[in-house]
């Protein structure tokens, strides 16, 4: 990768720390790191990934545990325990289909919303609800040799945290997703003295979250979204309808705080936002007033304008309330030309298209949209921006930096924001999913890479879906497929008649009238075999090749063929 | 749509003109729009559509000419003439696909640098150069009984043209791609005369661009861009290499300016790119001195410092220069760490995953990226903002606006806008492609509303690709597909053996051993039809149609089912 530091004194184990992101770096989601110490390891986060447009059909990835399988398996090496930063389902949606997977007991820690958001999926998948909650005013947890301090941080779902790490060779910040908000929403600050005091115990390297770096400037507080809520809400003579990310609690407060001033009753649609809003008003996290809240039943019994609805689908998810709403395909709501939804989030890239149709597709109903394209503060990243990651690394003073949770291009971005902060070029630490990094107490070293891989799951099945299906389905989707039907004699291998092609999905025109064609090239191929068939399997291979080939040198199209043998 | 105006007064033929867009509403590309008078139609830009991630396998897609079509053959009606606004392919590149399907002689008209580009586009589909060159100079062109005034506007490409179209009913102004740039990097100024001329006399409708309507303020100049070139060139120790769109050659010419300044030579890498720059050389749009160009053969007689390149493919396209050096497949250029890659472009809708990845791959050889994510002033929009429009607004003062070329809300936003220039509810006409309206002399009314569809091509074969074939596709990509080959007896309809069940693409599980059980539906759904098998295509129908059902019914799962019958 970017450079490799070769020292005069190589670090290795006992004296060192190992570091590998099995996921979370380049693709942002599906994070999970290993700190290796000795015989243990410690685990922070366990998220899912998100597929984009390449992965078809497929509902959601996983990072890649083969090494620490093996690791476990042929190194005798054993998980200690997991951390867990923060409830988005990129850092801990990943639990219950790997936790089972892992074989071990190790205890996994996290704070209050977070162990609650976790135990919740893991109890959906009928297992044992084993996180354990750590508040933020507790001591440290040791964990094997390490001790981790649980660090308040202002994001954008309740209890976030960042972790200090202590090991014996060093001290590691870990400093997942995190914008400094001084006037947070719900009051819960960032407690600068623990970050203060890990900087005065030191710290050797700072993993840290680089999402917003290419945004000058300091990130926006959440500060005054309420007004614009209630602003809006006071001039709005219809429903007033809110999207926005289901776990960012604050948001759901603000809103329901103009709500309740603008005389509005709440009601919650859609799974995830029902979910979320009952753990957190089970907690006391959510403010809202006894008989604010109405059932998706009750709507009509009151007007529009007395409504509030927040709607679970912000990015345009098929299937999503909000996408059935704006359809007109929603049972009990319907969009009226006095209501106003609200996109109280941003596009996660890869959405844009669906997005903006949801977008279009509510404005053709003659209902108004705020937020996303236009003006109106009605949404603020939880991200931080360069002011944000220049106060961290001003504030921690590590002696490393190594950027996680983003794009190749945001590690970019962060080196030259620390080059600017005095980091020499080999003090930023920018590397790939799978590359082992080995710390020593007064350096580091690259070790190997490990190959890692995306591990597809498809929803439906709840199972792993191979990459030569997806694979297959990138070429379905490209040319479609091509079938050849082909009669064999099992007495001498050959083909009886011309063979039957059936194409499907395929723009190719004369593909049948090819078949003569087709089939004097197969013979050919074939003739050489003359004899009687034992491997069915090969004389298949050799009449799909021949008509992958002859197929493309005809029309130039590469469709997935499918040679189908008929023994005669 | 929006609203229906049902006027007192019908208005209709002969004292009415009929506007009708078969594209560029709603999908901001495939621009093509129509004007009816009595039996003649005048089209206005003839463009095409870039697929989006849903249009599997197609390379693009076209306006839907079937409506006009019908009007020529069963109303006997004529194409009296064609004008082209600008040079981008969403407004000329259907003209070599649609000149050939409408059979008719009629002239097309456009300013001089989209002539030749649109001549060039004839050219190599081997059809006749028929298109005439209108200098803004010259006087209005006649056609039939239309008037045009071509009127130069500033956009991202030479010789932009709005039309001013006179009728015997009214006055149009077809407002299309522009901003109000009052400092064009050409000197070439819009032609503010001819628009007070226009408003002077009277305008009926305002069909207008309305892309950057979400925007506040005016759309910057490209004044000062060449500075930040400059700046730039000078401090880069390598290769500057700049990625923009082709066609906009004050661009180019900003960039050549700066690296003559700075000791550059420059070279043009991509078919695109060498094209148009030998277009805009010959018609001395280009401003490059001699010595100044090399070939890409010559590249290596200087060093990287010295060189500028110019690379197409700006928005990761596969297959294209820039691409193909991220990934060091390019057998002339090779990326250096010293090297500087300046995006001059924005991420075109639909792209954003593609550019992402372009960015990161570069930056991962170590290269520098500027433009895109990060501060500098290397792009600005050509497309006007809510200023630009409402300065456009203020100047023509328009009984009626009708928004073109964006999606609905962009049209949203400029019926806003309008609002809060004084225009009506009802001035302001929101419609979609296909709905016909029929402008009288003092009003407007809704006409019928013409199905449109997208017309998919695929550039390998250059043919149409039919819907059903990119909905089998739909289907292969995200469930693969599964074939169902089953022996029927001839004699009596009747299956012999248990179907064998071959699946690709698809994640499902278990269906191999499914066959049983599927045979036991098959053999239920065929035995009501024990006779001789006459209609072989009916027994195909019921086998997939039961094989569709159970392996929904069995896996949740919607595959494309194909049944294979193998008479015995």
């Amino acid at each position: 990768m970017d450079e490799q530091n070769t020292q005069p004194s190589p670090i290795s184990p006992p004296d060192s720390v190992s570091f590998i992101a099995l996921g979370g770096l380049e693709d942002v989601t599906r994070n999970l790191y290993l700190y290796e110490y000795k015989d243990q390891i410690l685990i922070v986060d366990c998220g899912i990934g998100f597929p984009d447009e390449t992965m078809l059909g497929v509902d959601l990835f996983l990072p890649d545990i083969t090494y620490l399988q093996e690791l476990i398996k042929n190194k005798n090496k054993k998980i200690v325990g997991m951390l867990l930063t923060h409830g988005h389902e990129d850092h801990i949606g990943g639990v219950p289909f790997i936790l089972p997977q892992l074989n071990q007991d190790f205890p996994i820690y996290a704070s209050p919303f977070t162990a609650r958001l976790t135990n919740e999926k893991l109890k959906e998948f009928h297992l044992p609800e084993i996180v354990k909650t750590v508040k933020f005013e507790d001591g440290d947890v040791r964990i094997g040799d390490f001790t981790a301090t649980f660090i308040r941080v202002t994001h954008s779902v309740p209890d976030s945290a960042n972790f200090f790490i202590r090991t014996p060779v060093g001290n590691f910040f870990h400093g997942s997703d995190f914008k400094f908000d001084l006037t947070p929403h719900d009051g819960k600050r960032t407690e600068f003295n623990k970050i203060m005091k890990a900087s005065t115990e030191g710290v050797l390297c700072l993993m840290t979250d680089c999402l917003g770096t290419e945004r000058e400037g300091h990130s926006p507080s959440e500060e005054g979204l309420e007004k614009s809520f209630e602003r809006e809400m006071k001039d709005c003579t219809g429903k007033f309808i809110i999207t926005t990310y289901s776990s960012n609690v604050a948001r759901l407060n603000q809103a329901i705080e103009a709500a309740e001033k603008t005389g509005r009753k709440v009601c919650f649609v859609g799974r995830s936002v029902i979910k979320v809003a009952q753990i957190a008003e089970e907690m006391g996290y959510l403010k809202i007033k006894k008989g604010t809240e109405v059932g998706i039943n009750d709507l009509k019994n009151y007007k529009p304008s007395q409504l509030l609805l927040f709607v679970a689908g912000s990015q345009g998810q098929d299937n999503s309330s909000m996408t059935r709403i704006a359809n007109n395909e929603h049972k009990e709501i319907k969009l009226g030309r006095e209501d106003l939804v609200v996109f109280s989030s941003d596009i996660i890239p890869g959405n844009e298209l669906a997005v903006s149709a949801l977008s279009n597709t509510i404005s053709k109903r003659g209902t108004a949209v705020l937020g996303l394209y236009n003006r109106g503060n009605f949404h603020v990243s939880g991200h931080g921006s360069q002011g944000d990651h220049r106060l961290m690394m001003s504030l921690i003073k590590p002696k490393y930096i190594l950027p996680i949770s983003g794009t190749y291009k945001h590690m970019v971005f962060y080196k030259d924001l620390a080059k600017k902060m005095g980091y020499g070029n080999k003090d930023t630490i920018l590397i790939e999913n799978g590359q082992i990094m080995h710390f020593g107490k007064n350096g580091y070293q690259y070790g190997k890479k490990i190959e890692t891989k995306n591990v597809f799951v498809d929803q439906v099945s709840g199972e792993e879906v191979e990459h030569y299906v997806v694979r297959d389905r990138e070429k379905l989707a490209k040319e479609g497929v091509v079938i050849v039907m082909a009669e064999v004699r099992g007495a001498d291998g050959q083909l009886v008649d011309r063979p039957e092609i059936i194409a499907r999905g395929s723009s190719v025109g004369g593909l049948k009238d090819f078949s003569g064609d087709l089939m004097k090239e197969i013979v050919r191929d074939l003739s050489n075999k003359k004899e009687k068939v034992t491997n069915w399997a090969h004389i298949r291979h050799i009449i799909g090749d021949t008509a992958q080939k002859q197929i493309y040198r005809k029309f130039r199209s590469r469709p997935l063929v499918l040679p189908v043998i008929i023994e005669v």
